[in-house]
């Protein structure tokens, strides 16, 4: 599947932290860069993503602002 | 100013091309690593984004999803 | 790839509008039934969206909210 | 009310889940196509959401990705 | 028509800027405090939004972000 | 930081509910007119948000919505 969202970023799984329904990824996508996604435990179970698992950082461009000093 | 969004990857503006109302900035966040924001033109403005700027892609760990191949 | 995003409707685009920047996408994701969605004109290039195209509506289900009468 | 949301997709909520803040809601849109909605717990009791319920799945056309094949 | 949306702020639309594809509507919803929404040219239409206009600023709570000094 | 999120609204914290991973913050920005925040709980610890806090509700002008009676 190839998806309109701009932002694709591999990396790798660093921390999965399941909630009640709400879990939190993180994956490394550059060295010392960490991304955190909230995404629901289901799709975590779906996707049976663990701690060093090849994963994606995926953001729709409408998602990301930017900021300066 | 400190914000809640989880996700802040420092960089700098690669590209800055404005439409009627909504820009497309992108920033390269690692070396190859480029993120595309979709901002307001007038966001361009008052940030005075231009093509070298330092700048950060700031993105809700709710606005982030996971993939894997 | 296999996503996060909990909702992904199959069904076939009927308008590709595009923008400066923003493309309005329409997909007929069942008789009747017509999702919009504001993507990029780069990723309409980039998914060669015409219509007639089989493709996705995708959305992620933080980004749902629910309504009644 | 009349909203600027462009998807306002009609059925019946099939599955309730509350979480401690988060529920996720799922609600039949098609025969067969179900869409998650991740949504506070207050929502669901403001709304009085149950299964049966008739309700709206309402998503912004800029949070509809686009997928292909 | 009753939304999930926890925030429903009630004011005037202020200005009324329409894009190619996205139109900007700028709604004060308290005295010298100005939201600005991107929604579609068609949703300006639907919804007959002109300046003067009495209007509801909506938003999801997972897309409210906090900040400090 | 100066963000290109053109909605940031002042104010101050009036509750502050953490759940398993996400926590619910809601803020008076004007009298009588209170903004929930979703955020992480992370998120709520490093800004060290508590009632009575000074603090900004920021909402990018694409995740606003608008509605009309």
């Amino acid at each position: 599947m190839k998806i309109s969202a701009r932002n694709v970023l591999k990396g790798k799984v660093v921390s999965v932290e399941k909630g009640a329904t709400t879990a939190h990824v993180k994956i490394e996508v550059a060295p010392g860069q960490v991304v955190t996604a909230a995404i629901t435990n289901d799709s975590v179970d779906a996707l049976k993503l663990g701690v060093g698992s090849d994963a994606y950082a995926v953001v729709k461009a409408s998602d990301v602002m930017v900021a300066v000093d």
